[in-house]
């Protein structure tokens, strides 16, 4: 009996998980009002009912989408960062997986976060709450990890964290765009070169991370 | 009888310039996908008919939506900056009368082309194919103006016109989003900081400008 229940509480949860990854395939194309249950459940060969169990409304589900592609977006971007070294290093390796992951299209629109953040940027509600909030964290980690690099001397201490992290941000973002919108996948190049110029003009010696 | 007729095509070019006005601004709130013949008809209390005549289809009116705002964007910005002395001056004339239309709401969402090449970044067709080319044009005038000031000796002329243009433009859109989606309006000084500091690294000389 217990095992028919963590049977179905099991498949359950993988089929919450499908649901997600989808959504937040289609939405990184056609936004998050591309995202519908009866889309969805096209796309997976559920029934309707099977996927609004999981959702009770369409902001439910968008809401949950943004939660799901966040916890994507960690564990390609952050994780991987995370194991370069404490300091410039990690800072670099940061925007380089960042870049990384929306060149390697991860979703397959590109940065989730960039086309979803436009679409709601505008439109006050729980969903552009859930999007600001998301992106406050990602400049913060950035302006965390400039503080760091600063506080081991790699980087001038006069250096404002929160505008560099705001700048470097700034390039990839647009970097994405023009991959997508303009197919010119160049312009991770270019933004990964302004990069590491906006850095070398700050950092306080030559560092092996930005030659 | 020609007066008539006269009336009647002038009239119909005034609704049609309402409409897209009406359309562009609805696009830069909820995207080129929440405009529709319905509900512009029913925000300027005209027929479905009425503005179905002007317009095919939704691709068209999408398309003619772009260009309105092309005409709209460039009343604000490229011919005020047009009005400052050739080279550095205009160079940053440009910049900063962006980020002022940008955080006058000309458009109610911002900047119109921001979210729209968002939305359409990843959906080939005629619409992202239109903003593509705005892009295009608008990088390309930011790196003539670098060029422009290049060959008058106000910038160092190993700096790469379309790499600086592209980075102007980076944090333009950045500030437009924060204003926008984390009702963060100093982000416009941030961007225009981080400007001012970029373009005094490649500069000959001080320039007024640039104070």
């Amino acid at each position: 009996m217990t095992s028919t229940v963590d049977g179905r509480v099991a498949r359950g949860a993988r089929t919450r998980a499908a649901v997600l990854r989808r959504a937040a395939d289609i939405a990184s194309v056609d936004g998050l009002d591309g995202v519908s249950i009866g889309r969805l459940a096209a796309d997976l060969s559920v029934s309707k009912a099977g996927v609004f169990a999981h959702f009770g409304s369409k902001e439910d589900l968008q809401l949950a989408t943004v939660q799901a592609a966040t916890e994507r977006f960690l564990a390609e971007v952050w994780v991987p960062a995370s194991a370069a070294p404490e300091g410039l290093a990690r800072l670099v390796a940061l925007y380089d997986c960042w870049l990384d992951y929306s060149r390697r299209r991860v979703f397959p629109g590109g940065c989730f976060f960039f086309g979803t953040a436009a679409e709601y940027h505008a439109r006050p509600g729980r969903v552009r709450d859930a999007l600001a909030e998301v992106r406050r964290r990602w400049l913060e980690a950035g302006a965390g990890l400039v503080a760091a690099a600063q506080d081991r001397g790699e980087l001038d201490p006069a250096c404002d964290p929160e505008a560099l992290a705001f700048e470097l941000d700034a390039l990839g973002m647009a970097a994405t765009l023009d991959d997508q919108l303009r197919d010119d996948a160049g312009a991770y190049d270019r933004a990964r070169a302004a990069m590491v110029a906006r850095l070398r003009a700050v950092a306080t010696t030559p560092h092996p991370a930005l030659d």
